[in-house]
């Protein structure tokens, strides 16, 4: 079996290049160790950058999206006793974020693609890749597939990065001494936008899903498991950390649906193209959540793959290829920044002294004070607009 | 003796607020431990924010400072082979910083002082405070001064501070792996505005005193002795961290006059003020120089006192007395944070591992191209305008 470009993972990232590339006449086939059911229902982000939603209105899966994603033009930093909220439609004019399920996005990218004959084979077993430098070829489950260009988009513990000899890649990571306990729940939100909120019992986020699915965040111990935490322990504790302002009550009128455990993580592996094979998404960066850029970040790599992939076939041109990761690298690394200062910003460290307390205040003090403080958070947060080489 | 006020220290704290005192028609008494010659050569600091220009002209003390000083409209990072430029005119319209040596003040605050008749006492020895709770007064070589209050502008290592006994003081602080050597030459400068150059070598700064006198400093591991470093491995350093841009030349051709190591610290005293004591500036706080804030941190502190002595003289209110503490740690946090800050994006941590280092690049290259973050830097570095507090 031959195709042009194999990809490995039916994410987001790998279904989006699926589907860019399709649009380009360019033929893939997309491997998935788990079933399309799987894929559908995981739960993941859900704050789309304005970049990511212009990517996929113009790449035409922007109808559900723009139905039923909700469009927010601000956060609130809840700390000291009163809240704070950072205006996007002041402070970055034209820019917001829409609040819309990852797995959404997956269901509309499958749904276009299937449509569209893209072929994705869900549980498919034992993928390997072989010879990436010169005679790209996968192989899964007793096949073989080969290719020009593999794309690795099979996550942080897939198989394409652990493809590459270790002395070719440089890794660059940073751990955290805290998880998030993630809860879903058939509860209204409690506010119309999403709240950070900094107490000293820890951090916390109130997010949403829709008009009646409500996504919590504790910040937890690192060694935690979901069910260490009983439904009531969970609720007790949200409203603990979100309660400290006048007025705000947390509805907890509804049953949790989930809970999940996230790792906190900064990693980036160095550089994102080895030979014909390409990293993208969370096989090749893995950012805390709490800048809420990672799949942001893939849809970015995306974006730059599908179109030097695009330009090699138009063109024969290999300049756009050679270039991905170092025109990846700049927003990667402007979100690793970014988002290891909202962890900072945010969490109760266990390690800080006294010192580190006053400063972290300090800081979110000036960042609900200072309009170019709080510019550079609003703009990050947004997303940045994307560079002349990302746009094409 | 008598007096109302007992200042303990002739440096720019305790000098502008004798000199401030006057004005108001409070008499006060400066005891220093230092000769009038020593206190007027001390070289330190030259970087006066806008807050604290407009403090002395109001105060009677601009002339020779409008005259002598050089007002910058910006600074220079320079990273990475390139220099940038923070252009405060832009950004910061109508503040700016004024380069005018710390000595300089000094001196216009002791003539200043002697000429309106206010009582300094040089070279006093043996200073002590007793009871500052009740009936505060100062002993000094066999003398014995009563006041109604005492304050002590005596810096990080005077006795005001070391007077309270050591549970009612709270202290914040935070040590970092350098020092910077500090180099006086009589050495036209080489660049028109301050170059704050991140080299890999380490963190140098292009200073300057006037247009015949350069002031220079290098990030030195801390337990570095001025002794250690000859004239001309001081040139050869400097030369290596700042001719790292196309064109620049770092002119060497005058004697080294002076060299000084200044240690990198953090720290605030909670509360300033113990009964009838205050302690203001260095004596109650200290950034890293790399911010440029210790002097401008002292007159923003000596302001409040004034005023705040000022509002009980005049009409028996303790009010701003009160909150002296309140309204000056609010803006001494916001500089620590600062300080911490810039020093943070600017040095070479040894314990720095590949992740931090890429963390800091993406720093330093997001305050050049974001107009928001060089903003919130611009607007820290010339000074965050007076609060109605603090301004009365």
């Amino acid at each position: 079996m031959r195709t042009r470009i194999g990809i490995i993972g039916a994410g987001p990232a790998g279904l989006l290049l699926a589907w860019l590339l399709q649009r380009r006449g360019i033929e893939s086939v997309v491997l998935e160790r788990r079933s399309r059911e799987h894929c559908e229902r995981r739960v993941r982000a859900g704050v789309l950058e304005q970049g990511t939603v212009d990517t996929l209105a113009e790449a035409g899966l922007g109808e559900r999206l723009a139905a039923e994603g909700h469009v927010h033009h601000g956060i609130e930093l809840r700390f000291g006793g009163a809240g704070h909220r950072i205006p996007f439609e002041e402070l970055v004019p034209g820019r917001a974020i829409t609040v819309y399920g990852q797995q959404e996005v997956v269901k509309d990218l499958i749904k276009a693609n299937l449509d569209a004959g893209v072929d994705i084979r869900f549980e498919v077993e034992d993928v390997a890749i072989e010879d990436f430098e010169d005679r790209p070829r996968l192989t899964f489950g007793g096949e073989r597939l080969d290719c020009d260009f593999i794309a690795g988009c099979d996550g942080f513990h897939g198989i394409a990065r652990a493809a590459v000899p270790q002395d070719r890649v440089r890794i660059f990571e940073k751990a955290y001494p805290f998880a998030w306990l993630g809860v879903l729940a058939d509860v209204r939100p409690s506010a119309s936008e999403l709240v950070y909120s900094a107490s000293e019992r820890g951090f916390s986020l109130h997010s949403m899903r829709s008009d009646t699915v409500s996504r919590f965040y504790l910040q937890v111990p690192p060694e935690t498991k979901a069910e260490d935490w009983t439904h009531e322990a969970i609720w007790a504790e949200l409203k603990a950390r979100h309660e400290t302002v006048p007025g705000f009550t947390l509805d907890t009128d509804g049953p949790i649906t989930a809970v999940d455990v996230a790792v906190m993580r900064s990693f980036v592996a160095e550089p994102m193209r080895f030979g014909r094979l390409f990293l993208a998404g969370d096989a090749a960066h893995i950012v805390p959540p709490t800048g809420a850029k990672g799949l942001n970040l893939a849809v970015a790599d995306i974006r730059v793959l599908a179109r030097a992939l695009g330009e090699y076939y138009a063109s024969g041109s290999e300049d756009l290829l050679d270039r991905y990761t170092e025109i990846c690298l700049h927003r990667v690394w402007r979100a690793q920044h970014f988002s290891w200062w909202m962890t900072n910003l945010l969490h109760a460290f266990a390690d800080a002294d006294a010192y580190d307390r006053r400063l972290q205040r300090s800081n979110l003090e000036y960042v609900v004070r200072s309009r170019a403080q709080a510019t550079a958070l609003a703009e990050n947060y947004v997303g940045l607009p994307y560079s002349t080489d990302e746009t094409g």
